[in-house]
């Protein structure tokens, strides 16, 4: 198997990172492409990934699996042990729900601000400002959801670490793009941000 | 159990039709909000969902679980006969990854086009009526990527009826509110939507 991903790409970091803890990720390989020369807009890629987005798993038959959780689902499934998506009905449906909230509500949110605030990908988007600025200053707003949750809660799904805490972590230190960064008073979410330092799995 | 929901708004829809096609939709007690009227804003149900957003399960033990696809899981494990997220890893991977990519390159677009050109929740939101023109011609470009999909496939994730065509059906559905159709000469497109009109959960 094969990963197309980037280095700097957020979407990835969260795959490689969830493959890191199923203990996974030395057995792909993967292929760096270069997102702002436009490696993912080519004719080439759009063959794997028609919607032309990173990272996208290659299977040894040809075929191809994109989206990020998509591509965790399916190790989820293949190596069920170590469980990140939960195993009770509620486990995975309150990890589901804080996955998606930290998703939608927030790492969306600062992709939008950065891309239409900066300009990043002018070459291929027209960036409205106005709207940029609305994304930063509601992204802002989504730490306080994560410290009430983090006062009563070790990890933000509950009692075991599972991919909501990857995508919250790779969008927390990812918001530094709009120079946003947790508040120092938020004291729930600074202990549980210097807790997942201690994982092997952030610095790959 | 109690569903806080709305029958105007395609969120609900989704989570409507996924309990009817599981055949527990008359076990759930729905509860109707006006959102113009602002019943999800208030003070009241943002204890039950801090997003503000809809639709919300309400647990017997006072507990809730809100997003969409969350619910739609909960069910899913519960009931796993007559499945619609996918048995084996495979099904599930492609399954959550046509499902993304509906809610994601054409829900969500449609939903943010809707809002930034109408201003229906100018009270709780500035419309930014450049950014939802440019969600409106955007999500106009997804309906190609699924007539290409049912060209080769019955259903928009393979052989079987899964969440991916709820979330598709629910979508296109919805585009009407900003004059969005599905173009005439897409006949694979057509063809499914045709099929889907024939299950008694579109009603629902």
């Amino acid at each position: 198997m094969k990963l197309y991903e980037s280095k700097t790409a957020p979407n990835a970091r969260r795959v490689r990172m969830f493959l890191a803890e199923k203990g996974v990720l030395d057995q792909i390989e993967c292929v760096e492409l270069d997102l702002q020369g436009g490696d993912n807009i080519s004719v080439e890629f759009r063959q794997k990934n028609p919607l032309a987005k990173i990272p996208v798993l290659e299977f040894d038959d040809g075929t191809y699996l994109s989206e990020s959780i998509a591509i965790c689902r399916y190790f989820e499934a293949l190596y069920p042990q170590s469980p990140l998506m939960g195993t009770t009905p509620i486990e995975q449906a309150n990890i589901e729900m804080w996955q998606r909230r930290c998703e939608i509500y927030f790492m969306n949110i600062v992709g939008m601000g950065f891309q239409h605030t900066t300009g990043f990908f002018a070459d291929r988007m027209k960036p409205i400002k106005e709207w940029g600025e609305v994304c930063v200053s509601g992204a802002a707003k989504f730490f306080k959801l994560l410290d009430a949750q983090l006062a009563h809660n070790q990890y933000i799904a509950g009692d075991s670490f599972s991919v909501a805490d990857i995508t919250a972590l790779v969008s927390i230190d990812f918001a530094r793009v709009i120079k946003l960064r947790m508040p120092e008073e938020m004291s729930h979410l600074k202990r549980w941000y210097e807790q997942m330092q201690q994982r092997p799995s952030v610095g790959v």
